[in-house]
């Protein structure tokens, strides 16, 4: 694989495809208009400038486009940023696409669908399994494509389908350790548990919060539509309420948005999966740019801490 | 009317009706049972012993049953408690009914009934109309009949309506100071807000939380109601998303039990009408069995706070 | 009326008089001096930048004076800026005063004097009354110019008169609601629970804290005035340590300024009054600016919530 | 002198005169009244029981009455209590007086007031000097002996005199150690930190607090008294304000009563002061009753903490 | 098995050979001393009042000893208690011992041992073995007797080696999901995070904290010894510092002991794997007692919750 | 002595030998590179920036070397900045050396020495005086160099000794007016309460942290360091556990750093110590650059706050 923007080092010149994350107009301090780009391929996203830019140039560099840039890797208060030298649209003839440019879940998505598939049809309770049956084929595009948040964690394409399934192989070997764990609801509580991102954010690319994100949130969406489902599939077991309240107690606290604490032991258990899988995720992303012996970057989600990579890790 | 129970001061000797609202047994230093029996008229409630009680004791003093008591009023560790002379069953010829001896309301089911109607009446979206409307009349017999809490605030037959009540005059009266204010939204959150307490709670008496109170919570419970009435009746506006908002942040904060904060103007405001209602019953009662130059109880609910009355208040 | 300068969007010309706010002189990366200008009018204030000031730009260029500035709004960093292209001072014939670019109350000081006026008439306490009414004689002239806050809310000239006039018409609304709510003690608390900020702040505008507001806070001044005016009026009931109470509880809380939290009804309910109209006042302006469908600025002083206006609110 | 009630071991048999210091009525299991008495002397107290009681004994064993007691030390739930065996009032023949059983500080007044005297002729700024001189000269008795506090520190006859002298020696070394410290304001600081404690509290013994204690208390009343003080003795400088911020920021955080943290050098430097001398107080008093190598009660003010004397601490 | 202590229901009869736990003398209102003994068996422990005791009986009944009893399971303030009819000391013809009595880890120690030494054997990094299982044999005595903690969790004979073991198992599988973790680091993490309570704890039975234990604390203990370890066994590499820091952050947060956060990647895991152990301990021991549908105690350690099983859980 | 760089107005001009604190490479909004060095004497440091920087400027101006500058004081956003007219290296003609530019305790380090020598000579535990000697001889060098932190208080060379025996001075004159407290614990925790600085910070200038300070600590590393001396001195007495506690609890509380909270009554007053002379510190340095009447800068370490020197201090 090629070399991605952010495996330059400083004083390196580059000569690469990019996406267009997003554009901004400004004016400089010299009155001329000039776009501030964010541009991006799967290593990451980096900051650029185009200075007197034209009225072409705003037309041509909007958010989605593929462009052709040259340019040196600067260090600007800190962090690199791209000084442009030239920059093209790309055209047809360049042969490149989307999804080239896009980071994704290292695993694809028939063999996610396959493994999520195979846990929904392990389950032994049939109310649980219905149910879980039913809202995953109800959201199963967006299940594939979405990530599983706008930032921090597994805040790719397929991200949030990506970190369902590692959480759930984590789940079945916990179960196996604490036979006491009913594995019907904790696979049950995993599935469904961040499904209400999908209406809660705008998609796969440039996510952000819908309004109904921002006015209900994925906990309380996902909560309805258990309701809903078991509605119309007769379901009218325990199971329904039980099922709602994994969904809505996976914060683990009132003041990080579950209204009702943990109150099943799957529920709890579920948090520390969540929790693990997340972090791990985080963690590995942070310290595979870090030299051993070295800190990382400050991880906002882990409470901003910097961690640091053992000199015999090598 | 005549005295109640509370209104003996310690020392006097009372003879009543009362109603057993709990009946412990417990066994005395000496090896013999005895029972704790909570007793209660429409003035609150005291605690009495009964020492020796026989297995007959037992069977006919048992919570929701009416005794006739003789005793005296005593100090217990700073408490009054009721020390019991003689006790018996009531029978028929006495002529004593449950609602003679339990808190309820000031104000009659039809007069409130008749009010809500006119709240609803006055709405002029029909969106918000409709699904009010749908609710309330689905849990019509129980809205008028349940406490808005277990303790605390408006805990009575009938608090809930009558908290509701008393907060719609609130609502109106600050909506037509504020006119910016939306009144449909105001009403009708003010009316939803906690009805889902008729799920959340098992009873106008003797009132506990049900299963389902305890792991999904009064407001998860209305916000699912509103989206399955709204789909009932073939609604699809943004006023379905605004009205669960409502509910959703009527607790004001995260760590309140509001997994969102209000984002809403008239979810803001409503979060104030709640709160002015409950404190203004909390201190009324607290405050009524006050002198004018002393303090009350404190009041677990206001911050432990002991509120003083002024001499100048006759 | 005409637009003021916020009502101009990005890339508009805009030719207006318009009052320097704050002039500060920096130094470009070319070495040359400029000057940073705050400008406002009713509307609001935007920065301008003065490059390659001269010594006469820098004399010509204070805060307090009026200046015609023609320009571009731009968008810096996601802020409206105001190019320069053309800016100088106003003169007398140009007929422009102070009073036309300054944001003051809705309601003139007569109507404002004549309300409180009939407010404080309505007292039946006569020791209420009095210490009340002198006080409010004693910083009359203040009273009714001084904002009620430097920032956040009411921060307007008149605001702290407003806000007390609001306020008093939501204490009498609110009082004939509950009515065992002394109206007398409501009344005064609204009057003097702010009014110590005429020796906080520095004045109406360009308002910063006094040394005094800084040391001691308006809360402390106001307790000392009532002390002292009900020395110098021979009062000596229980009303004065009340009514120092109503002022020194009115934050509610101890981390929120009050060294003692409201134990009189009446403080309580005083605390939600003030609550109310500061969030509405704060509500209404940022409503103001935006469209259905959409959401706020973030508003600081609501825990930096973003609020949204339903699409249904035309 | 005398061994103390509390310097018996639990098995012993008293025979002491006692200071009656509350008596409570209640009513045995058996139907009979029996009084709980607070007993003390110099060394503390100790609670008590006598049963059976008769209108004779409720009459003569109430608060502030001295009695002869015979019994025996036990231990009832963890602490001592004293089992009566015999009890009778005392009378003028037993030559018993009340101050006999209060513990004082361990320092007279006369030293104190020769010590309190010399520190503020110390005083080089005339109106810091005056002020302090007028307002303990207005409360000279109170002064010398009121407790510092109902409970933790310093609760005992003349224990707020005896806290200032302690805290006026310690920032008199404090202040040759740091010379930028300016004396005057520290010494003026110690002497009026806690002067309003004579109008929160209601007396020597026996202390609560008062309504004004309640409403207002001590911070906010010796900051009015500052200010009374400056107009009665026609003082202006900013010494006054000075004078009333050091006692208003004195317990360091709003959270802990001050609605202004310190601001000034020497407020900050009080503040400490303040905390060490009653903490070593609150140290001295636990420590004394421990062996070495052993845990002392839990001291509530001190976060609850136990504390430990060293095995070579003989 | 036969039934234990807490297993029979109020108003059963038992006839128990039981542990005296702990045995305290009081004096009754009577005025004659009694034993309050908590007695117990593997079932757990219920207190007991032997009233009117004897020199004899004081003498006999102390902790440690074993005792035959014969009395009623009563109900005393919402807790069980057992009402002693005849007591005995057991003799030697009884053919009871300690080990009978106490709860203890449900695998064998040689089975505990085996598994220990596996996971050692398996580490590939000789500094990280050899310091850990330097610690390992210095203390293994005492590892395989302790419990994990006085109370909350594991806290029964050799609950901690079962809590580490339980940890390996967890970790193994964690580790092998996420294949970037240190297997080496997470083992010694596992096996040294709680070593130290050998020294804070004072034994296997009647467990309390030691004042190294009050003074130092577990955590600080261990970093000490593996840095004595390390000197001892002359080892020199980073991998003793990042040790250290394993032991030093394992509780996560500095309010939770922790002076430092975790700031290695399997630092952060250590303390999840710690927690779903010791919570999964906690919730299966409470939740066995419960039946479907039913409610557990509450559970301190777990944030006071009660927690739910559903009735689907035969 | 000649005024330092801080000491200059905006305005004029200086020309000056400065020491390159710090020298960062950026790229201009024209392309071309330019320098950021933060320049430094010992009345602070001050940004400049080096235009249209050369391969010889960047190899020239790096940090620790000392350039003579002439240029003028400009302000930038609210801050001092140092526009360079002409920048040269320095050479051994200018007979320039390092430490006259760097800011360093105001007493001499023989000075420090014998004070430190005299209070551990006054020492009458053979046991604390011992490991104490131990420890500072082991790191005098470093002791007598390193600052106490790397900004907030004493973050000047030698700042670490001179806090100590500020603190030694301070504790001195609070023993001998509480003589309760054991000096020779006092004085063994002043001097050993920052010592494992030493190692937790990088060295007397351009101090970071080192990778075993963010991963252990100071405190950690002392106690540490105390455990292997009394193993060296052979020394087992109570006293090595008590001076590891007085190290460990120096923070007061757990969020502060401290596992463990003060349980000696040395410990408590030990932080009290530490904190009255970091503050002064402070203090005394903000205040310093303040006239009377006008606010110091905030200072971060003490909760932001800004103080207010008054009119009447001189």
């Amino acid at each position: 694989m090629s070399k991605g923007v952010l495996q330059y080092d400083v004083g390196e010149q580059v000569e690469l495809f990019l996406l267009i994350k997003s554009a901004t107009k400004g004016i400089a301090s010299n009155g001329k208009p000039f776009l501030t780009l964010i541009l991006q391929d799967k290593s990451g996203d980096i900051e650029a400038k185009l200075w007197d830019a034209s009225n072409d140039d705003e037309k041509n560099y909007v958010a989605q486009n593929i462009v052709k840039v040259m340019g040196d890797i600067q260090n600007y208060r800190g962090r690199s940023q791209l000084k442009i030298r030239q920059i093209r649209p790309s055209s047809q003839v360049d042969q490149v696409k989307l999804a080239d440019f896009i980071e994704t879940a290292p695993v694809s998505r028939e063999e996610m669908t396959s493994k999520l598939t195979q846990y929904i049809f392990e389950m032994k309770n049939p109310n649980i399994q219905r149910i879980t049956r039913h809202l995953i084929k109800k959201y199963q595009n967006e299940f594939l494509e979405y990530p599983a948040a706008t930032k921090n964690h597994h805040e790719f394409v397929s991200g949030l389908a990506f970190h369902v399934i590692s959480m759930l192989d984590l789940a079945k070997s916990i179960a196996s350790l604490y036979p006491s764990l009913d594995k019907d609801l904790l696979y049950a509580g995993v599935i469904l548990h961040d499904l209400g991102k999908v209406v809660e954010l705008s998609g796969p690319i440039s996510t952000v919060y819908t309004i109904e994100g921002n006015l209900l949130g994925h906990i309380t969406i996902m909560v309805n539509e258990i309701g809903k489902a078991a509605d119309e599939l007769n379901i009218a077991g325990e199971e329904v309420m039980i099922l709602q309240h994994l969904v809505l107690s996976h914060h683990g606290k009132a003041e990080w948005g579950s209204p009702k604490p943990p109150l099943i032991k799957e529920a709890e258990i579920l948090h520390y999966i969540d929790n693990i899988d997340a972090k791990m995720n985080m963690l590995d992303r942070a310290l595979e740019r870090v030299k051993p012996g070295e800190f990382s970057e400050r991880i906002f989600a882990l409470d901003n801490r910097s961690f640091y990579k053992p000199v015999f890790h090598k």
